[in-house]
């Protein structure tokens, strides 16, 4: 039986689990300065893309898809649309393959450099991520079962 | 009869054609720092993954994990084997679809940032070029039908 599926704690310091896909823990970058899912395939040992089978690419692929209708609710509901969507598997400070999907605007502070390693966090506040949450899981599912 | 394929002229003031896959252009990267192939699908009027049907999603994906293997090849044949890929669909400067696939070293100088948007390209030169491209049909096809 294979080991069960945990994220590396390193996630925890700067995003929160909005729910489980049939394939990834969707987590939540907790940045108010852009709408920012991560996905992280639920299983062990996976560094890169080529690690996982055919079909589970497959899956992840249309995860990315479904998390950019994610992250583009979240730019609508903070009245600011999402522009471009930016999605990232790098995995050069955290090496369990996981992939960011980022929703950026022209006036968005950073524009048109990428997010990653630039900049501080504003976190949103206890309300704000929860209501950000519960609006990834109204879009797309319940919380992950404990 | 959809327009013929046309890759934005911007792409070709950093990049050169190396072959033509099922569905992407593969462009080589003129930055020897790091071993970099660029995919553009080649369908006109793309700007997000989303705007791919499912069928080619899952035949991006599938060029994305070759492009990975033959930055590999380059970084084998620089004597600088790839410890770490990065893969981004940013498209923030250039919006027509594209994928980066870069090959990543902890000893590269710009490890563990991002490559987009930092330090200036080193150019290969002629021949360092025309020979990179070669590795890259070798492994993956030939050059496109003109």
């Amino acid at each position: 039986m294979p080991a069960p599926f945990k994220a590396d704690p390193a996630f925890d310091a700067g995003s929160v689990v909005a729910c489980d896909w049939p394939l990834c823990q969707v987590r939540l970058q907790d940045d108010a300065r852009f709408p920012w899912l991560i996905l992280i395939p639920r299983r062990d040992g996976l560094h890169e893309l080529e690690d996982l089978a055919a079909g589970e690419r497959t899956a992840l692929m249309e995860e990315i898809v479904r998390a950019g209708e994610a992250v583009r609710v979240l730019g609508e509901a903070a009245g600011r649309p999402v522009q471009k969507l930016n999605v990232g598997a790098l995995g050069n400070v955290t090496a369990q393959l996981h992939v960011h999907v980022v929703g950026r605007r022209h006036d968005d502070g950073l524009w048109p450099d990428p997010v990653w390693g630039r900049g501080a966090a504003r976190a949103y506040g206890a309300n704000g991520l929860q209501a950000a949450v519960s609006r990834i899981r109204l879009k797309t599912g319940p919380a992950p079962a404990k």
